[in-house]
């Protein structure tokens, strides 16, 4: 495709927030999913202010060109991969906090700021922005709204939906549209900002969110329990979920992910551990004490041979980067194709020992780790991606990591999003009604198909 | 209009779900707002099953008939008003509470239960339903899910779209979709389901829902504040709101409305009350008792007068039961027309001086109780419906309220809804481009219009 006319007229509109030269248009080609077709972009517009996005949607539709909306592409389905000759509209340099209300605890903010940016300017006021994917250090609150990240302690505090109050988006006539409001409740016309949120960049842009907060939790503590099997941790978790605690998180690593990272952090785990969980208690006081005594109580029930709780916060927070590691770690060992099931939670067992059987199945490794308490694993296939019949193999066993969750009354996706990856999949899921209705809603905001076309639906 | 074919299709078909009588059918015209248009329907079908709701449709559709979905009718927006010969769909024989699946913490209901029944049901297991609209003894989930109701206990637990998982919907086309999934976390697709959440029956018909639940909440400390005035009372709860504490409610009556109440009730309240505080902690043990101490000192502070703990169960009992009578209370006084406004927490003592400039401006009577730690009033007009003159002046009172909370930067709904009543007015809440994209999704989804025509948009 080429796009020189729309290019030209893009420079004249708005000059240098256009990026054209090529060797910088190749570094938003793609983000970090493995085997999703991406392109090189006709131009990136590093959009500063709304006016920006809006005048470049503005022009892109008037040539029909198509547009992908880019946060840090961090992102593991190919969502944000560039279309071939398209225009890709980056927010990373909309990365301003705008305001923090602390007695209306909100946050407004621009979609560019780094996840963990945000979450420790509020900190700094004594806020708390709960949801914390794992990549929150180098992924962007757009990014995370586009995609409904989920995070680490979800189990508790809920996913990004749940702190959504208002935003502004972009559409794709060009027009500036504002969703909800600043008050904890309300109900005047249809809920238009969730329809945004988990949208994947398919229904328009997202240029500023408001943000609910909550005051600061109290520190948690931080347990970590080894098991022989990690069927006996999913037990663990499951008799944990089933109970009245609710954990500010709780994890699950099986033993792949444990010599992963061990590698990466020399953390010195025994060669026995075949499972560690993670898990903390943030209740206040006596109540936060007993709660993490439970969830030890039901851990070492399962089977776990040691139960440790954390002796500071740095022994803390070396068992969360430990977690937070796993997906660096598994791609220091291959090629890793993350997949991101999430199935009801007494399910768990079911999920753990399938997936073992996938991984008989076609011949391939596949580490396990999750957020377990949520149902959501991302068992991550590990293969050598310069070896066809190896790579085969590796799609075949992501596909059926796929088709065990919907098995076990689950979802393709957890926390990830469809993006390219799971296109193919997402009917089978949601039905043909479903997919009619996702269709009209498309058409009905996208009329001629120009943002992120080829994603999703 | 006369449907008499339709009609005739209709009972060939269903049979006797479907009411003629002319005397059965008056008493489904309207909900329980004041001055809102209403219709006697040509036809009720009281479905027991979702195929009864998809047949209907499909054949109100092929008629062109229009089509009002109805729960109990407890709506306080007129969107529950039937059409002139046109069709209701009454879901209340659709009472089923389906499944309750304690391990997964999830109930899966018809949509015609009372929101009360399943919170007995639920609570029966040791769970826990949080959203309790005042009605909630009258009142179905399906009409909570439509309207996105939300309740007492919501400034700690969220609203009822906080709480919804999947839903079964049949469509404009009679159709039948499935939203969501039973898992706590989920991306695939669109969130259809929170887009039929609030559209007030304008999108489809909601026959089956599954709700996510909680543990069940330890018991509740209850306290009554009294003060001089509604301001310093007021003043009172945007201290709570801005501390750490999180009551999990926080309701304020001002003193027509304690007065209402106790002539109703006969509680024996003293004459020099200006407005009566109930708030309630459920944390656990000594957190528990902590909180209330802490809110009890922040109403102190603000010059409450009294502060007395609930001795025991019976009297917290009374306390909520008074504050859930409060609009019977109005409705013995005269006619009452009920608003619903929202606004941040830090505008609450703006909103109650206002309203009171208001009620002088108009010279009516208005009394305001509200889930005032949310910033969700009800300031009601209360006058002699029989005189047009006091009619007029309530209806711009009314009004005035709306434009008011719109001021402070609020909403002209917190939790009632638009439906006919507040429909003029959402365009100035939600502008232009919001409206645009309002009757993009409507057109998408109901493109003849016939799923309740009139109401919202
Ligand atoms: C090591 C690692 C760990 C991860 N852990 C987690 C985790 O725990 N939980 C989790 O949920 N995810 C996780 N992810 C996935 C990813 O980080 C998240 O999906 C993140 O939200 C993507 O943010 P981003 O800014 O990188 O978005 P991108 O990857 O740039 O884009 C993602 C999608 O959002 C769209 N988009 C971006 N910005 C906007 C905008 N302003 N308006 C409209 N659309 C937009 C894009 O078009 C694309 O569809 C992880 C990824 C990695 C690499
Ligand atoms: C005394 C009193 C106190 C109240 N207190 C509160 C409160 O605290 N909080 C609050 O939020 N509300 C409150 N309300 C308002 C009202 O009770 C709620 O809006 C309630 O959710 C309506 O439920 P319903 O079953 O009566 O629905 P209806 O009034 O029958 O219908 C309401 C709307 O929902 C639609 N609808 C109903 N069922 C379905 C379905 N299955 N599928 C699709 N659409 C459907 C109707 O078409 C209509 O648009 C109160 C009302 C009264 C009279």
């Amino acid at each position: 495709m080429s796009n020189d006319a729309f290019v030209k007229e893009l420079v004249d509109a708005l000059g240098d927030v256009v990026v054209t030269d090529a060797n910088r248009l190749a570094s938003y080609r793609e983000d970090r999913a493995m085997f999703c077709d991406a392109g090189t972009p006709c131009a990136v517009v590093l959009a500063r202010e709304t006016a920006h996005v809006s005048d470049a949607v503005r022009l892109a539709s008037a040539h029909g060109v198509p547009i992908v909306a880019q946060g840090a592409r961090s992102g593991l389905s190919g969502a944000a991969n560039a279309i071939e000759g398209g225009l890709v509209v980056a927010l990373e340099r909309m990365d301003r906090v705008l305001e923090i209300d602390e007695d209306e605890r909100l946050v407004v903010t621009q979609p560019g700021v780094f996840n963990a940016d945000l979450s420790r300017a509020v900190a700094d006021r004594g806020l708390f922005y709960p949801p914390d994917p794992s990549s929150w250090e180098f992924c962007t609150i757009g990014g995370n709204l586009a995609t409904n990240s989920g995070g680490l302690c979800c189990v508790k505090y809920g996913v990004t939906t749940d702190y959504v109050l208002a935003l502004e988006v972009v559409l794709a006539s060009g027009e500036v549209l504002r969703t909800g409001r600043r008050t904890v409740k309300g109900v005047a016309g249809y809920d238009l900002t969730r329809l945004f949120v988990g949208s994947e960049g398919t229904l328009g842009i997202i240029t500023e969110a408001t943000l609910r907060l909550r005051p600061a939790a109290h520190r948690p503590r931080t347990l970590a329990a080894t098991f022989d099997s990690v069927h006996d941790a999913a037990q663990g978790i499951s008799a944990i979920t089933r109970s009245t605690v609710i954990p500010n998180l709780l994890e699950l690593m099986d033993a792949t992910s444990v010599r992963a990272v061990d590698r990466l952090l020399r953390l010195g785990f025994e060669e026995r551990v075949g499972a560690l969980v993670l898990a903390q208690s943030d209740a206040a006081g006596v109540a936060g004490e007993e709660e993490i005594a439970q969830i030890a109580a039901h851990l070492r029930d399962a089977g776990a041979y040691d139960v440790v709780l954390a002796e500071d916060e740095a022994e803390a927070a070396l068992l969360l980067t430990a977690r937070r590691q796993v997906l660096t770690a598994f791609e220091a060992m291959g090629t890793t194709m993350v997949d991101d099931v999430c199935v009801p939670r007494h399910r768990i067992v079911d999920l753990v020992v399938g997936v073992e059987e996938i991984a008989v199945k076609h011949d391939v490794v596949i580490g396990v780790v999750g957020h377990a308490g949520d149902g959501n694993f991302h068992p991550s296939v590990i293969f050598d991606g310069d070896d066809p019949d190896q790579a085969a193999r590796a799609h075949a066993a992501f596909d059926d990591i796929m088709l065990l969750g919907l098995t076990l009354g689950g979802t393709i996706t957890g926390e990830h999003g469809v993006g390219v990856l799971k296109r193919e999949l997402l009917a089978r899921e949601i039905g043909p009604v479903g997919m009619s209705v996702h269709r009209a809603i498309k058409d009905a905001l996208d009329p001629r198909g120009l943002l992120n076309p080829g994603k999703v639906l």
